[in-house]
């Protein structure tokens, strides 16, 4: 599989796909074309069978994809055939709502710590967890071997919180902290800002 | 301004510019160069000038940009030289997040009103608001002339609640639910699944 190769816009669009096939199987459905799946994607079915056809022959021309073929093919490419231990960094508002949802583990992720600085939260009890003082991150990382970190502390902090966890060994780091930050060349960086997401969109708009 | 012709990717780009240029004003920055803001945001000097160069010459070769000029223009571009009023729905862990969150007026967004279905909620104050029917969201979104709502309901509500908003006049609905709603061409949705983003990166990790 030459996944070096492979776009990241592309790779980008293959969690669309694995959400989709999965609300489908979760339906009873067994069997898609790439048309139906464009439909409610908003994606159009050439770009998905072209897309698709990068990692490998998941279906045949006239009969479709095997949702469960499909989706088992697809978790392995993104590697959620395994479940990812992820720390949580940051327990505001924002950092208590991900401590609490459950959504995670179906889909390949597991929160198993969540660390503070603030001495009024360590010890406090988040959904199934208790707050961990931020100073004990870099061996709970190095002991467990995470490689996946979900940051949800102030813009202030971000930097130095990501330096700690980079030299710790965090590899995959989802920011909700609204600014940019640095990490060495094999480290993964995805944000989410919702006013990002809104920009642009209200550009569009009259 | 030929706002039509230019790519959603480079649009999509525009606010983390603006983002990272807002940053530095506030660190007393008066000028920049697309060198510095490149290396801040992870994106090359070459790019971050083409992209500017669809929308007008902001720079000149060998001294910069003027960090205040261009906010102001990514600003206008964006529309975010007005604030946008928000509806949110759904006041779940994550709905209560957002209406906390004091971070969107400055840049060009206003939670006005916030909805859910549960009468046990009804009522209730949610940060600054009172959480109103989910009955009344339509009359609210007319009589205001909201356009734009933050969407924070499960997945199983999430296309009843989107054709309802659609409806009463919504054009831009950022999406938390994880899950593809469907809507008319005219309406512009983002979406927000940090699965989507976790699943991006840990493609690439051993």
């Amino acid at each position: 599989m030459p996944a070096a190769s492979v776009p990241d816009i592309v790779v980008g669009r293959l969690p669309l796909y694995l959400r989709a096939l999965t609300q489908m199987a979760a339906n009873g459905k067994e069997i898609t074309s790439s048309q139906e799946l464009g439909e409610r994607l908003g994606i159009s079915s050439a770009q998905i069978r072209k897309d698709l056809s990068q990692f490998g022959e998941f279906g045949k021309q006239g009969t479709g994809y095997n949702i469960g073929y499909l989706t088992d093919q697809l978790r392995r490419i993104l590697k959620v055939d395994r479940v990812w231990d992820v720390v949580l960094v940051g327990v505001g508002d924002l950092g208590r709502a991900i401590a609490h949802y459950a959504g995670f583990v179906d889909r390949g992720y597991r929160v198993v710590a969540v660390f503070d600085n603030d001495p009024r939260k360590i010890g406090t009890t988040v959904g199934p967890f208790t707050v961990e003082d931020i100073a004990l991150v870099q061996q709970q990382i190095r002991t467990r071997r995470v490689a996946v970190a979900m940051l949800a502390v102030p813009q202030a902090a971000a930097q130095a919180v990501t330096d700690t966890l980079v030299e710790s060994g965090i590899r995959a780091i989802l920011c909700y902290a609204p600014t940019s930050i640095q990490v060495p060349k094999d480290v993964h960086v995805q944000y989410i800002d919702p006013v990002l997401h809104m920009q642009r969109m209200t550009y569009y708009l009259p």
